[in-house]
């Protein structure tokens, strides 16, 4: 339908210039060149060569387009590609970057991260979320899948910053029946908030701190509500052989039989670096969707395996790119967790066929998106889709020449290449400029609340890690 | 000695209100808060408490130091650390970045870079180069050991650049001795050059490129001259297994009965992830300075083994941190190789309290400065070094709040948040703004000569890669 030369509204943004990523019917990757993107209404609404834009404007028409248009960017010499999903972290901890480092998971739980997580105030993950969200739309991150605790400040922090988050409420059966209900009221109220950019999910920590029976009622409430699940499971091989010796079963299996694999809304394994081979045929009989989310750069650092992509693609499994806390990734840069899923999985495989550039790129868009159960909302540039985008400088001295787009962007491209972030359309960084955030403040008033929060000498520790097997 | 008052000539560049990062007397890393840095003569004249400066000066003195300074940089919020060194690259390959994707090392050899490189001017090599110098410097790099062709027109390069260069002709046997000779012939030419910024070594390709009576000349050749040497070495476990089914012995073993092992000046080996147990007592009784660059990325991306670092640190040999060239690796980022280092190490050793935040900055610093032949000159902030010197933001999201600096610098912090680079006192890059080299134009020469550059349909080859044994 060509609109009316009269009638229609000025579009609110215009993207010209750019190379935009797109993915054919196949899901394969593709690049347009000198492409134009419009946006109206949160959504993009074309996206092609600039001749083939909607309609012929009055002066305010974008160059190349003939769109008018209320904001219009001029992207030569950038890359369009939607926005990147961080499908598992907790930002808050960014409070905790670097306090505890070059330790074994078990140190790092026990003796430093959970001792600290008993001083946590609502303030200070307040202040944790704020930043990391001016770190991640810096980096190009449009969305974020966040479970920790003091989720209603974070949603509120996520409504502030205008990025998109999928988010929920941790709880362990230490808590009592009370945890897993604050979980589904934080899921039932935020449902839908910040105009629709929050999405919700029930978030019992992980197998090992959640019991079979707490598990199965959590699946029980998330089938009533239409809920999905996100949860640790599998993190490393130490929890699947503890839970083998304990129970007989491994961890994915007590998701199978706890009934959290047969979710209409999904169930997100964060992690899940100890799946095991038997665990496929059980992943793969599933009834509900299942995605695992992936933070290669914490599995290095903790000496762990890394998630087993390949075979998980085999069963048709999405996998989402993640970051993890900054307290063991060190930052929330999914750039970064994007070269190093491809690096590390052809190392792993032992196979540099393994994972290309463009197999990469499809981890970092339509999986991602689906991992956060948006799989038909963002994750593609394409009409139809929320205008969740990011613009990506590749001029600079490490990023030329160009001889295949695709390992540009992997492999010499970096997250601050990013130079402008737009979630529903609306910019929240231009030109490298954050419009939503103050990093400075939000740095100085976290500053001063480090002594207390880092505190351990009151000996306490919200959660026991377990010790590794044997 | 307390300078007078009156008649010291202004320092050439003073720096203040940095967190310098120095080594003690046992080489540990520390940081000196509020530092001051000052600058004479291209050397590095005083670097501690702004108030213990060397003189009082008049109005031109700088803040904090009291000393009067012709350049002054005021650096709070900033870190000043030693200028990175890319310890084996070949600079010129930058031309064809992303031109072999997703390959093994013998088809990326024989298929494609081989095959290309048979095409390579030296105006290829002149723009690949100093496209290269400007990542370098906007990376941090104040100085790298170049192995490659055409060289006079990368020290040409390297002098308008202003880095600092470790230079080596390469040559392969089947040149004849004509290749050993231009190789001795460019290292005498050129050592001492750009003001004494460029350094020189011999550069054999590899042993299983350079027969074993090849390598006993140039080892001669090294004596005689007081040369060090720099080659391809054990690149990967293949290459060992090759050798030890051909000849008996290892790549390393080559090196030591060859004489390579026993020079004054050194030798630099890159890669060496084919080192094993039986190299470790040869290496161990080298009777001349002995190094390994590991270039951690592209062993990633080839599936090969990394750089037996544990193992060769407990011999006391040096790894200097390094890149290899973009073809394989991508980019020139030593920072991330830093940052790699540290990540594979602890998941190859299966130990995440090995290679510490701390020892990567060894690493970056004096092993990386040992391993070029310039322990002595640069690798450290410290009174009578060379003044190359980097000054990295961690000012940003990203980098905030810190808890642990070098955990900062090495996880969090990115090549990108280096903000000036500086070489023997002159500023290459300030607030991120090139000065030596025009990028732009660079990258416009070098596009037109792609297409001639990436032909392959000749079907010639440099030379003919191994295949893997068996």
């Amino acid at each position: 339908m060509t609109p009316s030369r009269t009638t229609q509204p000025p579009a609110d943004l215009v993207i010209t210039g750019c190379t935009a990523l797109v993915h054919d019917d196949q899901e394969r990757i593709g690049f347009v060149e000198d492409a134009s993107i419009v946006v109206r209404g949160g959504v993009i609404e074309y996206v092609g060569p600039a001749t083939g834009a909607t309609t012929r404007g009055p002066a305010t028409g974008a160059p190349g387009t003939g769109a008018p248009a209320a904001e219009h960017i001029d992207a030569r010499g950038q890359v369009a590609l939607p926005g990147l999903v961080n499908c598992h972290t907790h930002a808050p901890m960014v409070a905790l970057r670097g306090v505890a480092e070059d330790l074994p998971a078990e140190e790092w739980f026990n003796d430093v991260v959970w001792p600290v997580e008993s001083n946590l105030t609502p303030k200070d993950v307040e202040l944790g979320a704020r930043l990391a969200c001016a770190e991640m739309i810096r980096g190009g991150v449009t969305c974020f899948a966040d479970h920790y605790f003091s989720m209603d400040t974070v949603a509120a922090v996520t409504a502030e910053s205008g990025l998109r988050a999928h988010l929920g409420e941790a709880f362990f059966s230490s808590q009592g029946p009370e945890g897993r209900e604050r979980s589904l009221e934080f899921a039932l109220r935020h449902r839908g908030a910040a105009g629709g950019r929050i999405t919700t999910a029930l978030a019992p920590h992980a197998p090992y701190t959640v019991a079979d029976a707490d598990l199965a009622a959590t699946a029980g409430l998330a089938r009533e509500h239409g809920l999905p699940v996100h949860l640790h499971a599998s993190e490393s091989r130490d929890q699947t052989d503890n839970s083998l010796a304990r129970h007989g079963v491994t961890p994915i299996e007590v998701l199978e039989r706890t009934g959290l694999l047969g979710l209409d809304a999904g169930v997100l394994i964060a992690h899940g670096t100890g799946i095991i081979e038997r665990d496929l045929p059980v992943l793969e009989r599933a009834t509900g969707p299942v995605a695992v989310a992936s933070a290669p750069r914490g599995y290095l650092k903790f000496a762990w395996p890394t998630t087993p992509v390949r075979a998980l693609r085999r069963i048709g499994v999405p996998v989402g790119l993640a970051t993890d806390g900054a307290a063991s990734n060190n930052s929330l840069d999914v750039w970064e967790s994007m070269a190093l899923t491809a690096l590390v999985q052809k190392s792993t495989e032992g196979d540099p066929r393994w994972l290309t550039s463009r197999q990469a790129l499809h981890h970092a868009t339509l999986q991602s998106a689906r991992a956060v159960g948006l799989g038909e909302q963002i994750g593609s540039l394409a009409p139809g889709r929320r205008a969740d985008i990011v613009l990506v400088d590749v001029s600079g001295p490490h990023t030329q020449p160009v001889h295949d787009l695709a390992a540009t962007l992997v492999h010499s491209a970096r997250s601050s290449d990013v130079r402008t972030t737009i979630v529903d359309g609306r910019v929240l960084m231009r030109d490298r400029r954050l419009l939503t955030v103050d990093v400075a403040a939000t740095v100085r008033e976290l500053a001063e609340r480090l002594p207390a929060l880092t505190d351990r000498s009151h000996g306490q520790r919200i959660q026991e890690y377990d010790k590794p097997p044997g």
